[in-house]
């Protein structure tokens, strides 16, 4: 690297509107939320890594490897997964450099992304870094950032205090012991709630590989018999109240479509014994599943967890790289969504039931306008979830934010959902939302569509009350 | 309320765009357009109102029962529609206060909402509200408003002149007898043009509820033996000519879909009697309403009478709602829509016909781009309908002025269609609609792609010459 | 036309953004890749045209006859298709003004289109108009351009070399034989590389008319037996190796999907069988299509030739016009796109081949964000191909470039595609797309987002190696 060292820079203004006629206004509305503390209904962190609070192992095991935000846009690039230890652990120090090295010299493949955002927000930040990676000695670089991960201050419980998160959901097979959430809710050390979410998915697809043993366990854990259709549900439902005693607030959905349609009790219980025989078609798996969503919204008005659903996603769509690396290695690709149709038998029944919460994601941007806001703007139930995954960029946020407010208003949005697994960008993420937030705000006070106070009110509410109450926190 | 009270203020700039390069220019074309008088081509003004002049009753039946775009969002935020009188006249006084004051303290909800904006323009602008009603005391903005309605000034007949509007088209069934409308037209009185709209919809759908009785109606009051196919015909046609007797001068048409699909008369003829028997599959019922939305277009080929096409909308979504408060209650929710090859048949027919003018709506904006404008930039006969409904919101027209203009310019839209069933707010409306179009002109003066005596003149184009062009005025 | 004439202005800071703090930087930006050299990697202009180098005839058959984009906007207008020469030659000099008279008395209807732009830009640039066509005598505009024509410096060749392209590829078929680009490449006059680009469409849809009468002349020029399968496989390698042998860097497919679904060898060459005995049926016939897709891109694993796909227009919509005046004349209209699940298994076998380029174009703009950008962020196979046809303008272009490089960066898209057949349109269109790009990447600059040194790179990039790179040139 001959270059010249060029300053990593975090402008105090980044990401507020250019226009002198709004900046001002959003610099005031964004220094009211910037230090407030962080809520975080939705994401990926392993509460392990929260509970054995061991020191991360190197800067490419905490940054890259894990995160398919960063290692898609890599192999993108030509650099094959296996060389960015995607699905490994931490790797020996020479493996660990040279996929850091990767790293910086194709920093400038990330420019325009929020992945570049947040990782320069994380390496200035957390890490002190004042190069912009891709002028930086990739090595230095590393050795600074491996230093930290060295000293005390830069474990996780003590980076979890240090972002200022108070909430914390991760999410969680329904057959997990939880013993990772009930150690950390015993420990006084930690002041964060850090909650499970119950992800059924697999349980609710009897064409996925495995379904008939992971139902097996799922009774053995349940004390219930899941050898019939009525032991089944008994077990999710037992689950259910056991995720809850461990402090869950949400369940979380995300099959292929948001198609909710119920069977008749006996049709169901068939297709669950044809199932387990290894006998169900892929119709009959597909209706099962259908049915099996209405059940679960039918759960939620019983024992109050909010409903999150995230449809609409191919998922593996590169068959040898889940075959050598696994799932959730960025070749999740998005199909077209649809809502409307597909939630009208679950919000005949449960749309204006006063225990429902039905927080609707998705990453096709075609349906805030034209599903998910009119759904938000009548039924009671229904919240517009924060954009999400491919759509948590400045330009979808803005998208969303224009498409969803004017037809729903504000207080029918969630709140915003990180979504992530790579933990250090949590603070960055929550920042940039306010920061847009208070970027649209300041756009309507510019345009006399709001009074200050009414902008700031929305925006605290945003970052503090709403998503408390949209996942009764 | 111990709130202090905030003022309502209405900015002069308000709307028009921030930026310092453009806010000046779009301020100039706006106020050439400011005061032009209101043509509105499409909506659902009721007729026996102008007619009868009857002081308006009270605030809440004016402002919020019968406005399915204000009680969806209170339902949504959890205010019981029999709180609200959906479906009810005017209610005893205590009740409409109670109405008036979830509108107030729930104000909040619609922030960022085009409801918002309009309401807080008619408070201000037409009853001389000063305070925001958030933060008002409810009750003395009732009293405020309830005095206002007991004045002549405040009669439906004196608001019409108060508004300007030269021109307005109501929506009506076919078998109407148009008696308002002939009333008014023989009122000298009146001076605004009030014409009815030809809006067949129930007649076409042979699996609509009560459609055999509706049909037997229609051939009475058209003199026709609706027995028979070509009995039904020959009276829709009869009532077409009959509305066009009494000044209408468009055809209005809402089905879920956009599809024109000629049948062999034999086979719409047996599907007919069939359908009438209450024989028809829901197939042949479908097949047989897009025959007839063929028809239509036929028949405005013979007759001239304007077609108004806006498919693509989930009626009743809401079965409760349905039941308890019948349709138009804020819970028709948008599905995706599809034009090019829906309506290929009738464009291949009459996509040149001299006579047609097919104006065509969605609420699903990704056809904007793709569909509506590259037909709009061909067909002479196609015409791009205002963003209507769920997107009749700033943010929504200005991504509808991009998609079409960019693609078929501004000479093939059909100016603004307002489509309120809230009289007062027709002023905001067509207000909104100028400083939008002002501001989008502006932004192309800045940007340097017109000059401004074309972006003037383009706008008075919007306003004046070009409904009444496509309309036919 | 007795209006005052108005100045033809093209002022520099043309498209860029109005807001103060980002113009200086759009500007610097811009004023960096301006006078750069154009490559234009994919277009329809005719070789014959260069090879000839004969002057223009008139302005009428240079700059409306042939230009679907002029001659579209002029139908929805109501002037007929006849009336403007479209599908005929050069015209007598009386019907060539009327032609020219039309377009300047309809100048109004192009405004906000991007057609006026380029037009306006062509007038002035290129043939030095100083006056709008609206308030100029038609008939002296007329006599102005039509001198230039008869100048040498105004043949396609000087032009060519004016316009600074170094790089044009065209479209042809692969039945071609290519001889005016042999002659091109060898006359020492010619320094731009111009190169055929082998469009194989109709030889792939067993379904179109002439198809079987097409593939025996593709075998007769390719000396191989089209009568059977394998000797049509054989024929289009041959004549892609004849294609690379004479510069083509790259394959072009318009089907109306965008499905790659592969047929057992058995079955295509059985299907094939059928189609050349006029037995296939129109699923077999689409079936057929779909293999061969597939086919082309593991040819091009074989040859190396970049592929690029736009597939979702509704060909001919408007049948009598596609009559009178055969395809390409306007009504071509878009559909809705699809590509996750269409493209899933040539992707599975090809997506991380080393030899494989696969552009992605659309005119359904919904699939930037939630298809195409997803996959070209993963697959190092795939690029996010620049805005084309209905989107080739600001708003769109401004849409893509948020919504693509927001998910996968600046370096997964493909550089600027003109795409046209108005020459005269190409160094308009390239400056166009300089512009958008200055002013977005100086928009990201003003957010703080990029630094200006990346802002510029990335720019230089878009405009010089990154075609270069996509395009193999």
């Amino acid at each position: 690297m001959a270059k010249i060292p060029a300053p990593l820079r975090l402008d105090p203004d980044r990401l507020l509107p250019a226009a002198e006629a709004v900046r001002p206004v959003a610099r005031r509305l964004y220094e009211a939320v910037r230090d407030l503390p962080i809520i975080s209904p939705h994401g990926h962190v392993d509460p392990r890594m929260l509970r054995d609070d061991e020191p991360f192992a190197d800067p490419a095991a905490l940054l890259v490897q894990p995160d398919h935000y960063v290692t898609r846009i890599l192999h993108a690039h030509g650099v094959p997964l296996d060389r960015l230890g995607v699905g490994e652990g931490p790797l020996p120090e020479q493996r660990a450099r040279e996929v850091w090295r990767l790293l910086c010299t194709n920093w400038a493949a990330f420019r325009g992304t929020p992945v570049q955002y947040w990782l320069a927000t994380e390496l200035h930040d957390i890490f002190g870094v004042a190069e912009r990676p891709d002028t930086a000695d990739p090595d230095a670089l590393y050795d600074q950032v491996a230093q930290r991960l060295r000293e005390d201050a830069y474990r996780p419980r003590a980076l979890l205090r240090r972002f200022g998160i108070r909430f914390l959901a991760t999410t969680d097979d329904p057959a997990d012991g939880l013993e990772a959430h009930a150690a950390l809710a015993a420990d006084p050390d930690v002041s964060t709630r850090i909650v499970p979410t119950f992800r059924p998915d697999r349980y609710l697809e009897p064409a996925g590989t495995g379904w008939a043993d992971a139902v097996k366990r799922l009774g053995a854990v349940a004390d219930a018999d899941t050898g019939h259709y009525d032991g089944f549900v008994a077990a999710l439902e037992a689950r259910r109240r056991y995720f809850i005693e461990h402090g869950a607030v949400s369940t979380d959905h995300g099959h292929v479509d948001a198609v909710a349609a119920p069977l008749e009790r006996a049709d169901a219980g068939r297709i669950y014994a044809r199932a387990l025989a290894g006998e169900a078609t892929p119709a009959e798996a597909t209706a099962f599943r259908r049915h099996m969503i209405l059940e679960m919204a039918r759960m939620s008005c019983d024992d109050g967890l909010v409903m999150t659903l995230h449809p609409g996603v191919y998922r593996n769509h590169h068959p040898a790289s889940l075959a050598a690396f696994g799932p959730d290695t960025g070749h999740d690709i998005p199909v077209a969504a649809e809502f409307t149709r597909a939630l009208q038998p679950l919000l005949a029944r449960y749309g204006t039931h006063p225990n429902l919460h039905l927080v609707l994601f998705t990453v096709d941007p075609s349906v805030y306008a034209r599903e998910i806001a009119p759904l938000a703007g009548f039924y009671p139930a229904v919240y517009a979830g924060a954009p999400w995954w491919f759509l948590d960029n400045p330009a979808a946020i803005r998208g969303f934010q224009e498409a969803v407010t004017e037809i729903a208003g504000f207080a029918r949005l969630s709140g915003f959902i990180d979504d992530t697994r790579a933990f250090c960008s949590i603070p960055a993420r929550h920042d940039m939302s306010r920061r847009l937030d208070a970027g649209f705000l300041a756009g309507l006070v510019a345009e006399h569509r709001l009074d200050e106070d009414e902008a700031l009110d929305t925006l605290t509410a945003l970052v503090t009350t709403q998503p408390a109450s949209v996942f009764k926190l």
